[in-house]
Formats: structure tokens, sequence, C-alpha cells
């Protein structure tokens, strides 16, 4: 069986990933494509690297035809994709990469983003979208929400710590470091190439990030009570990758012990060896994730290192594992393509 | 039907990326790895971002055990590949990625090499791993001798112009953007990040570049006559890709006209639409080439602009295409994957 | 004594690169700055990277007091200096860094820049500013006009060899590299880093490209009779620097000693020892070009190539050696900076 | 007056560094350069952006003329510098930039650097070169030790901060972001332009750099009491440029006013308004420092930021400023050169 898709938003880098990913996927096809600006365009002309594919052409939502199709990649900006899966037909299964489900609470949500909710009941049927952590609620699920970049891969470095309890959860940093991809194909001074290459700097720093909302949602109700982390992003003159570095307070072996152990049947997350640390340059492309542990020379501190591509395991390669638990595919099906180096 | 294939050399970036791309492949599996310095080493430990394969650690040649291999990559150095492959069983399959077998006249070798052939028997059994060009030659082959890498871009820009007698060709200039992973993983001061980001440079310039030994075969067999091209090279800050921009004379609808129709059946071989040309983003991480014409303001001169992926189309992904029709493989196996952008 | 300037369009990079250069020049400082939409903010503010410099707050043209000012810098973008410069006081000193002045003849003004000329009056005064070459009529100019700064490439190539007469005038390539930062400030979808990093294309290509209209111009003029080169300029990931390779008729020797005898008064150009060619990582960030010569295998062929940093020597250094020779300062006062490296 | 230097080692990246500030130096020039293997060369070709200048040809050490040099830089390899210091003549005023005399106790250079000092009598003159702290003994000093680049960052980040006891100094982390060109001109794998770009790690992490050497001895000679932080540096795709993200624990408007007080009458330290961080862009090319601080959303959390070049006021550009001291010159004579960006 072939699932068909539709993809809206294709028009941006995670619509773009999703084609890619889905180029090469045994069981899933395009059936059809949104972009709003675009409608009227081939893929092959908005990404030339697409032209190689036979793919639908691009059409205004309002134009689209979803009978047939089996599951929806919502890929619109944030805020835009409430109204829109709102109106979708109901049969439809939908898989969100916006930020729009991620926040259980609509409190949370207007809190981080500033504005009320526009749609809390389809919000109570969202599942937060982290595989490997939700996998049995995300299998039966009619919209899944696509997490964070930033947030999946802080997650993927301290989410088996606090479970585990090898960790102090009062004293948790994170400083991340991130490819500018994910910022999304948006017209700003900061990420032109003259301005980015060459450097860095912090960004939503201070505890501003909006992914903080995600990681106090987790971080809290793994631990039953409130988790603050602190945590620092910094933009990154590469393309793709989130290197996540965490310093945590406990026994490394520990904490090497916990992911190692949590990760074991897991087919993306990859934990080194004990002393070694990730780099995004080893899974760039790829829907893997790379996680590190070192002790530090002051007692009872650890540093937990985790890398993943922030287009593929951290939004399109989770909306297409999701998608496969979701339509009873191989869960991995299509999505073991190595990463590329160099 | 699944082929065992053993890759020599399995520590720089061509063994590397044959082993990338086996990852995905359908009816190919690798069975064994050489290299040299770092026999004893697992894969994931010489390049981590292969990490998540199960994959035969690295052995010295000498060590290695070729019952059940039905086929050899060979991505050694220049220069070693002549004797390493004279020594191997007399039936198993050889694809060369190196430059040891490309001249079929081994005084061009010489020439160009600085070195008397070491091989020259092997040599007349050698076919010229240009595979569009040479599809018939090589399914039947028992050493194909992969193009280099540069070569491979030029001759996809300009062969189907002097096949179709579209083009002068007492004035062929390609002027070639190179991406630094063809330059091997060597450690020279011009290929630190230091000394070559930010910044660009000719080198190999005046003719001197060992690629226009191919040209100069192939061109010249092509015509019937001798044909000599002008050819600078330019080292580029990026890793991977191949931009060859060719000045030619003739009439530039023609010309696009005789590349249109030459790769209208091809795989791999994307002819733009006239008036657009090629990027080496939209082909990087791939086995596709994409080639565009352009008419210049000047009568009679047109522009013919070539990119593929050094590594990928220009050395390990063709040389997994050869070894497809050599194993009687469908052609595309395992090369489908889509360019990786951004 | 120490000349008052002001810059009009501060706020772009030339702009900012003169601010840069003036910072140390001990003749010059900067009196007031313009910056439309920035009007009221600090260069600080605006160019983090100034923020160590006392300078005055932005302000609209409109507010602007010229008195006390000596030379205006108009680093305004093409179509608005023609109006701002005609409305400044008749006794300022101006050189413009615009497209708007570079054009003798109206009539190619509007051929290449699609409208036609709003102030052909003061296009007859204006000077074209490559200052090598335009020296003496620079010195007492009012207005002088910046070259573009892929003009400025090609001609330091090229020009010496049209008056030794020592190349083929109907058989001139210009092949350009050139970094991001020539296309300005802009918010432009290809100028990001997630889309321009990592390869290059050409752009402009087949004889579009407006700064040929300056090479027309300069290169018939010198000849005594119309000159069209052919001339495709590639976009470099990245920042600073442009390199013209330049395929020409001739004998190689002969060529450069062409540049060696012209240039070797020069204190900004460097003609580079026969058989090497030039880096644009030499040059970068300084007002010094570099030039190399090397003959092709092909006989009656050289390859001529000439690097430079767009922003310094390609228009606002250039701008300053100009100002410096119109307000009778030392010409090479404060552009003796070193390049930047690595 | 002016002063007459050699560089010792000038075939580096410090080396060369040096060159380029002493270009523009109204008080210094260099009298002598040494670069053993490549003793008989010219600067210029060694370093083809030095072409312009007029510059003693590269000597070996053994073979140079120390009459009428009042300063030497020493910018050998750490470890050979010890020998060749000791073997210099008494009278001659030393900077060195390596790691030789940077610690106070050779028991902690034999720690750090696993070997015994070779010159501990040296060690004694020498005087530690973070100019804005050790003015009074640089002034009169025979012997500078130019401090490592990540350390420097560091302290400018930290030191006020433990001076005003505004921080628990049992509770510092540096997260820190170290360009290339800080690892030197040497030939690594992983200094390779395929490998390093477009991605990040962390290297020499939990407690391993050296420069924590110089961490402890400094802060623990300010709190008077042993002080040990955590460091975590990350190899960064560019080429100039540290930005250090400090996590400490006070209050951040008392963080910020301890620095802003501190650095009020500094040339080259910046102190950006509350609530803005640093960029390494901002100060790449230049010897000024950028210091940023933000409150945390957790109270009593806040960051710090610091940003410099590595090659200038990380090593080259610090060891001018404290020859100028030597030398009686304007403590910022050569060094006001502004940064440059894009």
């Amino acid at each position: 069986m072939t699932a068909s898709v539709a993809i809206l938003g294709a028009s941006g880098y995670t619509g773009a990933e999703l084609v890619r990913l889905i180029a090469t996927h045994p069981g899933m096809r395009v059936r059809a494509l949104s972009g709003d600006r675009k409608a009227g365009m081939g893929m092959g002309e908005v990404f030339p690297f697409l032209a190689h594919l036979k793919l639908p052409t691009l059409q205004k939502i309002e134009d689209m035809d979803f009978s047939g199709v089996d599951l929806v990649f919502c890929a619109l900006p944030h805020a835009t994709s409430q109204a829109v899966i709102a109106a979708l037909p109901r049969g439809l299964k939908v898989v969100d990469l916006s930020a729009d489900f991620r926040l259980r609470d609509p409190a949370d949500y207007e809190k981080w983003y500033g504005k009320p909710h526009a749609a809390p009941d389809l919000q109570k049927q969202a599942v937060y979208g982290l595989t490997e952590f939700y996998r049995d609620a995300i299998r039966p699920a009619r919209l899944v929400a696509g997490t964070g970049c930033n947030a999946a891969t802080g997650q993927y470095a301290i989410r088996p710590l606090i479970e585990a309890g090898v960790i102090d959860i009062n004293e948790i940093i994170l400083d991340l470091k991130a490819g500018v991809s994910g910022a999304g194909r948006s017209l700003k001074e900061n990420l032109l190439h003259a301005e980015l290459s060459g450097g860095t700097y912090a960004y939503s720093a201070g505890g501003t990030h909006r992914h903080l909302g995600e990681f106090d949602q987790e971080f809290s109700a793994l631990a039953g009570r409130p988790v603050r982390i602190q945590f620092t992003p910094h933009l990154m003159p590469f393309n793709r990758g989130i290197l996540a570095t965490g310093y945590v307070r406990g026994d490394a072996q520990a904490v090497h012990k916990a992911l190692a152990d949590r990760y074991a049947a897991e087919p993306f997350l990859h934990v080194l060896p004990f002393g070694q640390l990730a780099s995004t340059r080893s899974i760039a492309g790829s829907n893997f994730v790379h996680v590190g542990v070192m002790a530090d020379r002051l007692p009872g501190r650890a540093l937990v290192v985790a890398a993943l591509d922030n287009l593929t395991k951290g939004s399109s390669g989770q909306a297409i594992q999701n998608a496969n638990l979701m339509l009873g595919l191989d869960e991995t099906a299509g999505l073991m393509l190595a990463p590329v180096f160099p």
C-alpha cells in the first residue's frame, strides 16, 4: 500500500525537506502541494533541487482536493496552522510542523506566542510529536504536533536523565548552537550570508525563546513538578544541524547509562561511547541523533551533548516518522538515509 | 539477489561516499573494507557519520578475503591502484576510482602522471566509466575506470555538442569551479578551513591540470581529430559540487537542442529550460547532473553550464552506477536520492 | 588640515565601509550621516562593529546641514542618486558610489538601466572614477562617479592590454567570481545564508549584467572602436572579493609586461611574478589589487587574473582614494591598511 | 621615535598578524623575521596578502642579528619558546605569544603541558600579558607572556565580576565558541575545510583544555582562594573570533555595572547596553572586545557574553598593545583599526 499525502506550505524549507524525504520513501507519495504565494508554479521552479521529480503543481489551499489523501503535512508558519487545520476535512490525519499545537495548555500558548489559541478544541486532540516518547499516543492520533527543533534536541539529551532521576533538575543549562535553516526562508537582514557567515552570537537569550514552553511542559510533566531550565541558543553560520551542550549535575557514568539504556532499541538514537561528544557534521542530512556524555573535572558535573539535523529529525524527518506510525507503515520507512559528509 | 562488494581505500572521502550510498542500496552490501593506515578501526570511528551502520572492520588489503565478493571498488590514491588491481583475483569485477586506468594510451598516462604505466595489459581491458556514453562497454567489462570529477562535468556539458557538430571544436573554454572535497582528505595547507574559506583562486591553470588528458582523449576520439580545449579550474570554498562554465561558439538554441535530445532518456541528466543555468546547490548530495544553456549577447556564442556533485556523480555515484550495470542490477538502484538543500 | 565629509546612505555596506576606512584616516572626519529608514539611530546600533567610534546620528537627507562639509560621499541605491545629487549645494564636491553617473552617454544609461537619465547636465560634469586611469581629471572634478566593482576588476586586468595593443580585442572573455556583499544589504531570497552558502552559479549571464555598459564604454574609448567582451559573473559563497579570470589572445609574456609596466608606479596595483595568479583572500579588507598572468598550453592564449575587494578598492576605498585627490590630500591617505588573513 | 622589532615564528598566523598590524603602526617597524622551515623566503611568498610590504627575508633564528632590535615578538609553538628566549641577548625586551610563560608556578606548567618547565628562572621575570589588568607590571617588564586567546576572552567577561564580588565564584560556566585560526596553521584532518565547515562540536571538553591553567591561576589569585570554573570550548566554522557565553549566579544589573565601571576608561573594551549581547562579527579584524550582559528568566542568574578576535586582541594585537607599553609608546598606537564587516 502506498499512502497519499498532501503538503501545505511546500515552498518553505520544511516543506521541501518533506518532498526530499518522500522522494525515496517506499510507502508514500505526494498527491498535492500548496504554496500560497507561489501557487501555479512547479516545485522544480521553486526548488530546482527537486527538478528531477514528477510532482503536483503548487496550489492555493482553498483549491485543493483532499479526496484520496490519507494524511496532510502542515508546514505553514506559526499561527496560521490553527485555522487551516480546523478547516480540513475531519477524516484527514494531520501532522503539523508549526508551533500551534505543541503546548497542551492554551494559556501556555498565549504566554509564549502572544495571542489566544484559535482552536483549543483541536488542541485537546493533539499529541506531542517527540516520537520516541509518545509513540503509543501517536499511532492512533488524528493530529500530531511536531516539536520545535531546538526543543527536540534538548529533550533527547535530557529526558532520560529526568526519567532515571540521575541529575539535579534544578540545575540544567542548555547552551544551544543552531544552524540557520531553522529560521526558515524568511527575508531578514540577520539571515543574509553577508551578515551571518563567519561568526556567531546568542539570540532569544535569557529565557525568552519560545521553545522553552516545550521544555517547561515536558520536563515538568516528567518530573511531576515544575522544572525550569536555563536555555541560550546561538545562531550558527551553517545551514543544517543543532548542537545542544547540556550542563548537568549528576554522576557522568550514570548519566551515560541512563541514555544508553533508554535509547538501546531506538533506530535513530545513537549514544556515543562514554567520553565522546557529538558533532553536527555526523548527522547532517539524516534522521539520526547522536548523544555523547563526558565527565567534567568538577566532581558531580557532567556534559551531555546532542546533535541532530533541524530540518530532518528536528522537523520533517520527525513528521514522516510520526506519519509512518499513524499510517501503519514501518516507522523507519524512508528515513534510513545516511548523513551526508563531507 | 544482493551483490557483495569490497571497498579498497575506505578511509578517504570517495570510499566513505560509496558506503553512504550503499547504505540504502537495495541490491548491494559491503562485505569488506580496507584502509591501510586505519586498519583495525571501525568505519564509525574513522567517519562518525556512518556510526549507525553495521560494517566490517577496516583491514589491510593483504589481509582481505575476497571469496564471496562480487565486485571491488578501488578508491585508492592515484598510482597505487595499478599494482593493487593487478594483484586481485582474476575473477573479480573492479571499478577503479583513481586516475590509473582512465587514459587508454600508456604514453598519455606517462605524459600527464609523470611515470610509466605499471599495468599496461590491464589498461587494455579497462573501459572508461562515463556511463551515459560507454554503457554498452561497461556492462560486460571486468575493469571500469572511473572518470575524473572535473572531466566528467566538462564532458557532460560538451560531448553532445561535438557529437552533434553544433560548435566550433577549436574554440572551447571551460572555466571550472570545484568544491574542495575533490582534493580528498589530504593534509595540505591550502585545504585548511582558515586558508580556503572566504575566497577563491585558480589552480593547475594554463593547461596543466591532469584531467586535460581525459578531455583530450575523449573529445579527440569524438571529433575524429585532435581537440584541445582551454581549461581553468578554480578552488571553491564549499565541500561538494563542481560548476563548469563552458564558452562555446555556435547557435545557442542548437546547443540546447543537442543536449536536450541527447539526454532526454537519461535518468540522471537534467537539461534545464533554455536560458536557465545550473547551480551546484541544486545537485549536491545526489547523482544528478544539471545542464543549462544561454545565448550570449555576442552573436554565435553560447554558454553551457553543467553542475554535478564531485563525490557522487563525479566519482562514487558514478562508480555505483557502473557497478549496477556490471552486476546486472537496475542502473539507477540506490542512486535516486534527492539532493540535499538547503 | 582635516576634511569634513558627509555620507549619504550610511546604513548600507558601502556606507559602513566608508566609515570603517575614515575611522583611521589621518585627514578626514565624518561630519554627517544619512540613512533614511534608520534616521534617528546611531551607527553603532545599525552596525555594531562601529560601536567604538564617536559618530553623528543618522539623519534624513532633507534634515542635513552641509555647511562646513567639504565633500559628500553618496552611497545611495542606483537611480536615487541623480535627484539627490542634483539638489545638493553647488559648491560641494561629490563622490557618487552608485551607477548613476558612470555612463557618459545618457542613451547608454537608459539602455542599461531602463529609464531616462534624470540629470543629464550633471552627467556632463561627472568624471569616471577609475583612479589610476582618470587621476588628472579626478583631481579638479566636482563630481566623480565611482565604478562598478565588477567593472573595476575587469578593467584592471584588461585596460593595459588594450592600451599596449598586446591582445586581440575581439576575443576577450571575463569569467568573474563575485563575493556576495556586492549585492548590498538587500533582502532577497538568493542572498540568504541558507541559499547561498556551499555552492555557486552564474547570474546576469549572457551579456545582461549592467557593468557591461562600463566595459563597452571604456574599452571602446581605449581602442578607438567598438569593443564588446563576453562577461559571465558567478555569485560566490563569501562576503568580500572579486576574482576576474580573463581569457585573452596574445603573447602571455607581453601581456605580463604590459601590466607590470603600466602598474609599476601604482601604490595599490600589484602585478604578481609571471606564472602566478591572484587570490581574493590575499586582498580582502584592503585597497590593493593583485593581477597575475599565465600562458595557456594553447599557443597565443593567456590567462589574466585580477582580484580586489569589492567593498574597498571596488567601491568605498576607491571613493576615498578619489576624494583624497579631490581634496588635495595624499592619494593613499587612510588606505594602506593591510588585507586581513586568515 | 620608531622602535625596531623582530618577529620569531613569522610564518604562522600570529606572526603574520603581527606583521599586518605593524604595517600601519606609526611607531614600530619590522627589522627581522624568522621562520625556520621557510628561511630564505620572502613574507610575500609565504603570505601573499603581505606582498605589498617591504619586509626582511625570513631567516633561521640562529642567523639573526639582534643589534638595533628593541623588542622581540616570539610567535613560536608552545614548548620551543622557553629555550629560544633563554638564549636571546639579555637586553632585549620580549613579548612571548606562546603558552610557555603564562603560568607562574612551574608545577602548574608541568601539570597542564606535560613536561617540566625548561626556564624556571625566566618564568620568575615574566609578567602575565592581560594588558588591562597588568598594565603597571607590563610597562617595565623585560618579558611579557601573552595570554591564551580563550583565556583572554573568558577573563574579560569574568574578572570584574570576581573583583566586584557580584557573582558566586563556585558556579561559573563558560561555554566558548572558538574560530579555527586559534588552532594555527597546523596540518590536522579536523582543520580541513571539508571537515570543519558546515558544523560544530565541542573539543578539549570536560576540564582538559590547557587554558584552564590560566583561568585557575588568575581567578584564584583574584578571589584569594581556589576558583575552578567549568569550561567547554567548541570549534567553529569561521576563521576569526571567539564568543564566550558565561553562565553566572548574581544580580544581572550588578554584573553589568561591575563590567561597565571596570572598563569605562579602557580604549578597547566596550560594554554593550544592558540586555544586548556580543557578536564575533562586530569585532573581527580588530583589537576591540565587546561584552554584554542579560538577565536570565531564572532569578539570580545572568548571562555574560564576551567577543574578541583571537588573532588580534587574543594574541597579536594584545602583544603589540603590551609592546607599546614596554617601549613607552602610546598604548593604542597601531591598534585602532576598525573591525571588518561584512
